[in-house]
């Protein structure tokens, strides 16, 4: 039985993503959270396509980082996303790993409330659908 | 009589847009370039709320950039954007200049071609709605 | 006397930071955040030039957003940001207003740790230069 | 005998690359471009860092883009870069294939020119230590 639902991915720094002082830009961990979180939604079987086909939305309704080293150009990254919470909201805690330099680089944590689609109002409860993948996957 | 239609806008340069070597990165050109498109076609009228209004989306078919000088952080910058095409397509003509160091940095051309937005097939006519408004606007 | 240094501005949603699902990507608010940021660090006389002739350099060691209203393309915003801590480290907090719609849609808190540009050292108590400029400021 | 140096890499269409119009947003592939000119630069041993050391800089002058087909949210992604010309200067060719429909969707060329980093000077000449380093690749 599995205790926990989490997916990592790796990838390296680009040029684009560094800023003048020669460390990436903090703005964009978010887009590396994004990755992560991406890959984590795919494996539980309910990324954006599948809410979407599902009747669901979820946007991001809070999200913090926590820099602790800095990433640099060519840096060898792996993020690790973790879900947390499933019942009434989505959260999903991430973990930046620097393989160039061995250290804890970034944390983090979103949150996604559920919303309609097509009445464009919020639940305090996921759908269905996906306690159905999260707990298959949980065994 | 009005020979041509331009429009032209003014912004500083942020933190966020700067790289490694101290200059603004070169993809960031095509965000000033879309800054000031974008106050064209309000300009005109056809902006891309209209254009789908109206039936139709303009995808950037072919963009170009010439870098001449390099922007950095803080500098003052104007962008210019003149319509030099609307028959067959759109074609738009950018300059970036820095009124910081009063030199000319960027220059650019930009096409788009009209694509029906239901049958997804492209057009080598400019809508007339689109027609009409450039028109008006040359007088 | 002044009790809080705070700065205001004001800008357009540009089509390039809004995402498939017609609002803005959430992780662009971290540019309008920096922009707001810049512009308080501005009034206070100690934006990112400055702290690096001062020998110094302010990392964003955190940094949290919260949405409570989407934001559009097009929408006219207004950003504010406040200084409330600048003994110990720089916090700012964040406010973002729509004034198409007259919603508070974001808001966000960042801290900035003081680091010794040379020797690459973490203070916990600001560089004197900054405290003389923010007390001139709050009279 | 090799004829040319080329080099290829392969990705997914993040979801924040993506626009209102459900395809990437143009300005975005300069991104992708620059991904496949860093492999092509590394694998011919003079990537950013290499050049700095060398004391030289290799601003980009021009880049030019033309959009065949649009790409979306998880597409897979083939991006080749090749080596057009290194004696005066180093011009590139991108190809960008869409694996997941099997077209074609994107092509470009960008011209880098020489900079002395102390000096400040452009050369129409490439350094040396890169022309051995394209000539022991080409054979």
């Amino acid at each position: 039985m599995q205790r926990e639902i989490s997916e990592e991915i790796e990838f390296d720094i680009e040029f684009y993503d560094v800023d003048s002082m020669q460390i990436v830009w903090h703005g964009n961990y978010l887009k590396y959270f994004e990755k992560a979180r991406c890959a984590l939604l795919r494996k539980i079987g309910y990324n954006y396509p599948e809410m979407e086909e599902s009747g669901w939305l979820f946007p991001i309704i809070s999200i913090s980082l926590k820099f602790i080293e800095s990433l640099r150009f060519q840096d060898r990254v792996c993020a690790r996303a973790v879900l947390t919470e499933y019942e009434n909201c989505i959260k999903i805690k991430y973990e930046l790993y620097n393989k160039t330099t061995g250290k804890i680089c970034t944390k983090g944590e979103s949150t996604q409330m559920a919303v309609n689609k097509f009445t464009g109002e919020s639940s305090m409860i996921c759908p269905q659908v996906f306690l159905n993948r999260v707990e298959t996957l949980l065994g």
